[in-house]
C-alpha cells in the first residue's frame, strides 16, 4: 500500500469543524483506494499564538515540511485582530507559504449547476462558469523589500511597500498558468497593469516570452481595472487567470463571490518540490465556529485538490469530487448555500452524507 | 453676468462625439443660468501624440491650469498601444492628473431605477445601489519611486515600482472623503489591505486619526479582498468607499460593471484649488468610434460634476441630472443600454433629447 503522511493544520474558528470532517472523507478514500495515510496535526495562527505565542511555531513548520502534504483549515479572528502586525494570525499562514515555498495559488471558482441561485449574479451570466485563478503566492508586494513605516527626505512620515518580480519567478509561475490552461480550456488571460506599472510590463514581457513554449495555449493580456469589470459583465470569457500576488488576492476572492459559494471554494498552493499546501479560501468566520453550521465542502473539495495536484492520486480526487456532487443532487445544504426545497443541514451531518456518497 | 473658461479636451475615439454634445449641454445651461463659458479645445492622448508627439503638450497643461475647471472626453485606441510607455496616451492623462494635482478622485456608482435591468446582477440585488468611491488619485504606486526595470543584487532581472504615502496624502484624501460622506449617508468604509502591507497599516492609522474630526460620520474599515467580494455580495452596504490610487483603480471599475450602466458614469478629480477634472469613466471604445453610437450620458453627468464640485454651480448641475433622467423616463436608449420597449438612438440623438428636458 501507498503511504502519505499528511500535516493537518485546524487552524482556528470553524477550521478545527470542517477539517474533521475532511479529515474522516480522506480516511475513507485512503481505505477504499488502498491508500494509508499518517496524520500530524499541528497549531497555526490563532491557536499556535495562544499556545506558543507565535502564530507559525519552528515545530509547525518543520511537520509541514517533512510530509506529503500539508491541510489547513482556516485561521484568524477577532481575539488577535488588535495584535501587532509579526504576532496576527495571517502571519502565520505567509510564513508557512514562505516557507514551504508555494509560489503558485490555484482558486478555481466554479458554478455548480445546482448552486447556480447561491449567485447574486443573474442566472444566465453565472451559469457555467468555470475559470481557474493562477495567483503568484511567494512574492511581489507581499514580501518585496524594502517595507516599512518611517520618513522621508522632507521629515514627513511615510508608509511604503515594494512591488518586485525577478524573471525567475515571472517564468515560473506563468508556467503554471500555461500548463493549467493546457489541461483545461487551453486559454491563459495574464492580469496586470502594464499601462501604469513597470513591475507589470515586465510580467508582461516575461509571460510573452514563455508562450513561446505553449503553442497549443492562447494567452490573452488583460488590465486588472478591467479585469475586475469583466468578471462581473460575463466571467464565462474566463478560462484561466494568471496574476500576481495582490491582484490574485483581489480577483479571486471577487471571482468566488461570483459563484455564490465561497463555502464550496478550495485552493492549493504548490511550490516546485516539496509539499503542497490545501485549504477552503473561506475564512475562518468566527461568528458561527463551534456552532457545527460551518459548510465543509470547500475543505473536502480541498482533500480533492491535495490528492490530485499533491499527491497525483487522480481517482481518489474524482471520487470525492463526484460525492460532493452527489450530496449536493440530494438537496442536503448548509446555511450559506440553503435554498427553499432543500435539505438544512450542520457541518457533521454534511461530512456525514458526503461519506455515504464517496 | 458670471463668466468661467473651460478647457476641452476632446482626446480620442468616441470622445469628440459625446464632448460634442455635452458643450452643448453646457451652452444651453449657461444661457439658461446666466452663465458665460469661454470655451478653449486642447489635444490630449493620441491625438496630442499624432499633432505634437507627446501625449501631453505643454500648452495643453498650461492651458488646462489656467482655466476653471476641465472637461475631457477619453484616451486611447489601438493605434498607440504599442507605443512605449513614455509615448502612449494613458501618459498624457496620468501627467495631467499630476500637473493639476487634482489628488481625489470621485467616482459615483448608481444604479437608476431605469437602468436597473442593464446590470448583470439580480435586481433585487442592484436596485438602490448608490455608492461613491472616493479614490486617491495622484500618489501610490502609480507615481512612487524608486521604480522601473533593473537588475537585483543577484544579477537577476526585475521588475518594480514602489508604493508610498505620505501622511499629509493621506490625511487631505481622508478629510475628502470624509466631507463626502457627511453630505451623503455618512458612513466612510476605509478599504486597504492591513492585514499584510505596511504602507496599508499607515494609511489605516491616518485615517483613523483623521475620523475625531468626524464625529458624524461612522467610520469602518475593509480589506481590499474583501471589499472586491462585498461589492458583488451586497453592494447597496457601501455608501462611501475611500480608498488608495491601485485599489480604487479596480473597485472603482468593478463598482460601475455593477451598475450595469458605465456608460452613465461620470468622475470628477480635484486638487487643493484650482481647476477640476471631469471626465467619464468609459473609455474611448475605438471600435465604435465615429458611427455616432456612443452614449453621451457619462459626459453629459460629468458636465454636471463639473458645475456641481468644479463651479458650485448646483442648481446649474441639478437641471441637467433631472434632463437625463427625464431622457431615460422617456425611453431614449443609446445601444448599450438598450432593451427592448425602449427607443434606440445615436450619440446626436440622445444629446438633443436632453437639451429638450433640461
Ligand atoms: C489572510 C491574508 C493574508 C491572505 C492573503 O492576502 O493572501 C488571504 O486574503 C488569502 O487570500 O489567502
Ligand atoms: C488609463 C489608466 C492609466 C487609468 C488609471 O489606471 O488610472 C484608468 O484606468 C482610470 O481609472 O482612469
Amino acid at each position: 500500500t501507498k503511504r502519505y503522511s499528511i500535516t493537518i493544520l485546524p487552524g482556528d474558528g470553524i477550521g478545527p469543524e470542517t477539517i474533521s470532517v475532511a479529515k474522516d472523507v480522506l480516511k475513507l478514500i485512503g481505505s477504499l483506494e488502498g491508500i494509508e495515510f499518517g496524520f500530524q496535526e499541528m497549531p497555526l495562527g490563532g491557536s499556535a499564538l495562544d499556545l506558543t505565542g507565535v502564530p507559525l511555531p519552528d515545530e509547525t513548520l518543520l511537520a509541514a515540511k517533512q510530509s506529503n502534504a500539508v491541510l489547513l483549515g482556516a485561521i484568524g479572528g477577532y481575539k488577535w485582530d488588535n495584535n501587532p502586525k509579526h504576532l496576527k494570525p495571517e502571519m502565520g499562514l505567509l510564513q508557512l507559504r514562505e516557507g514551504l515555498k508555494v509560489f503558485a495559488n490555484l482558486r478555481p471558482a466554479t458554478v455548480l449547476p445546482q448552486l447556480v441561485d447561491s449567485s447574486t449574479l443573474k442566472k444566465e451570466v453565472a451559469e457555467g462558469v468555470d475559470l481557474m485563478v493562477v495567483r503568484e503566492l511567494t512574492g511581489g508586494i507581499y514580501f518585496g523589500k524594502p517595507r516599512g513605516i518611517g520618513t522621508n527626505e522632507n521629515g514627513e512620515e511615510i508608509g511604503f511597500n515594494t512591488e518586485v518580480y525577478a524573471s525567475y519567478e515571472i517564468d515560473r509561475i506563468a508556467r503554471v498558468g500555461f500548463e493549467i490552461a493546457r489541461k483545461r480550456n487551453k486559454k491563459l488571460c495574464s492580469v496586470d497593469k502594464a499601462n501604469v506599472l513597470e513591475a507589470s510590463m515586465f510580467w508582461r514581457d516575461r509571460v510573452t516570452a514563455i508562450a513561446s513554449e505553449y503553442p497549443d495555449v492562447e494567452l490573452s493580456h488583460m488590465y486588472v481595472d478591467n479585469a475586475a469589470m469583466q468578471l462581473v459583465r460575463n466571467p464565462k470569457q474566463f478560462d484561466t487567470i494568471l496574476t500576481n500576488n495582490i491582484f490574485g488576492d483581489i480577483l479571486s476572492d471577487e471571482a468566488s463571490m461570483i459563484t455564490g459559494g465561497i463555502g464550496m471554494l478550495p485552493s492549493a498552493s504548490l511550490g516546485a518540490s516539496g509539499p503542497g499546501l490545501f485549504e477552503p479560501i473561506h475564512g475562518s468566520a468566527p461568528d458561527i465556529a463551534g456552532q457545527d453550521k460551518a459548510n465543509p465542502l470547500a475543505t473536502i473539495l480541498s482533500v480533492a485538490m491535495l490528492l490530485k495536484y499533491g499527491l497525483g492520486e487522480e481517482n481518489a480526487a474524482k471520487r470525492i469530487e463526484n460525492a460532493v456532487l452527489d450530496t449536493l443532487d440530494k438537496g442536503f445544504r448548509t446555511g450559506d448555500i440553503y435554498s427553499a426545497g432543500n435539505k438544512l443541514v450542520g457541518c457533521k451531518e454534511m461530512g456525514e452524507e458526503v461519506l455515504k456518497s464517496v
